[in-house]
């Protein structure tokens, strides 16, 4: 299948010039997503959603337990113990990322405790094996890894060297703070990336999922001051008002979302119809696309709609 | 010189594992940069610096006369002529770009005319001519194109078989904006990069410069809705105050930038220690940097401090 992937993407990469000008009469990626078939999609599983409310509205993050098992269960237990209520978003950095939890949390005087449940030290999870695991290829080159493509969804990076299979820092992932020490993290400081992606923090950090939900909510944050955008003012803070699991929200509170398989037809016809742009807006096509350049769509499902 | 940047970069990238763990005694690039002579810093061009004055502060661009003189001799008769002066922000689209200008410059009935001296029309400025030109190359793999680098202090992409060179579309580039054909662009619609580099779009349109100070007022705007983010509601605007190219002001109103010189060792070192992170929260070098993650640093001259 990774290799059907390839050779239908590596064909339309060498279509000659002659027939990218019909570019006219074939579809645009957004198109090709709004034709997809029911199969394409799949329901995200509401035990791996975490639903963060802000005065402005919801961001919905979709919890990676393949990649970073331990994190995402103290995530839940986090959720489920109310740790996050009432914490913030206490850093922006322009370019890099939003950070939240509690901002006294190196303050042992101050800082919150960890509910019951919750682990306080973890392994790092910043790799997986990649043996066994369906990786949905891209055949584009990628100054970072190896390979890149998707696993459950997720831009991710393999070394068939190492054999390992990570998280890629796109836009919108989201990975556990930590100090120093690799094993540092509890998943209770997390972070979105809200920039370029910082490619260099790849395996390095235990990556705990992406929002699918309401990106633009962190984004748009007022940045802190240099160097790391920690805010100076508690005032500046935006407060998390509630953080909870999908499957512990009442049904009528989950929002029944769904993202475009990228083992789809669908996915990789979306993927190629960006790779080579064929609306009469672009004068040449880039024969390439960036892992962090490919959207994966997510909706919430028809019927709910 | 770029023969001698390539050297030096493999040089280090090549270090073995037992040299860079002995990473704490070498500098991180901020303190590379901080410690950078007098003579690797220049001087910006107030000619060349077009002031937007929003609300909550000042935003700084550096233009790229070299790349796209029709377009920059077109934005200083734009600023001169007062064009900008009650225009304002009127999309910003999540991950993608902020744009600005007359927001009914669609609308025959409602367009702002172009003050005198202004081009109704302009060449495509989308690359120039490599010959001949400084190109501070990176030696690390880009997807997007064969060559990438720095030009006059721009993020630069090039390729030996068409003898071009254009600026790359990384974070804080500014473009013009176009409608389908390739020349229908005057500068008078400007956009800025405010996401993942939307590479996509490079030689595609004409570049005019970079921002230089001030992109987190543009990236911290609430995001239009979709499909491109154009504010519905004209109040959700951000007007721009005033425009002028720094040449213009009064002397005590222009910032006296000084942008790190992408031929000074420093900048060399600086991207070096960028590429394998010596910091001690990096468990293991990257051996890579992308062009739009290399920071080109810009600050206030420090006698004027």
């Amino acid at each position: 299948m990774t290799r059907h992937a390839l050779a239908f993407a590596l064909t339309l990469a060498l279509l000659p010039a002659a027939q990218a000008a019909e570019g006219a009469k074939r579809k645009s990626a957004q198109e090709i997503v709004d034709a997809a078939p029911a199969s394409a999609w799949r329901d995200l599983d509401q035990a791996n959603l975490l639903y963060l409310t802000l005065p402005r509205g919801q961001v919905v993050i979709e919890l990676a337990p393949g990649f970073a098992p331990a994190h995402v269960a103290n995530i839940r237990a986090l959720a489920r113990g109310g740790f996050w209520n009432g914490t913030s978003v206490y850093r922006v950095q322009d370019n890099f990322v939003a950070q939240w939890g509690d901002a006294d949390s190196d303050d042992p005087a101050k800082a919150r405790p960890l509910p019951a449940g919750v682990a306080a030290h973890l392994p790092a999870e910043f790799t997986r094996s990649a043996k066994g695991l369906r990786f949905d290829r891209l055949p584009d080159a990628d100054g970072w890894a190896p390979q890149v493509g998707f696993v459950d969804g997720f831009p991710a990076a393999r070394d068939p060297k190492t054999g390992k299979v990570w998280i890629a820092h796109c836009y919108g992932v989201v990975g556990a703070g930590r100090n120093n020490p690799p094993d540092s993290s509890t998943g209770a400081e997390l972070y979105a990336v809200i920039g370029q992606s910082p490619r260099a923090l790849d395996h390095q950090l235990s990556v705990v999922g992406r929002v699918v939900r309401g990106i633009e909510l962190l984004s748009s944050l007022p940045r802190g001051p240099a160097p790391i955008g920690v805010y100076a003012d508690p005032a500046q803070r935006t407060p998390i008002l509630a953080a909870a699991i999908g499957s512990d929200l009442p049904p009528a509170q989950r929002l029944p979302l769904q993202a475009l398989r990228t083992d789809s037809q669908a996915f990789r016809e979306a993927t190629e119809a960006r790779r080579n742009r064929v609306d009469a807006f672009y004068t040449q096509p880039a024969g390439h696309i960036d892992l962090c350049n490919v959207p994966l769509p997510v909706r919430e499902a028809p019927a709910a709609r």
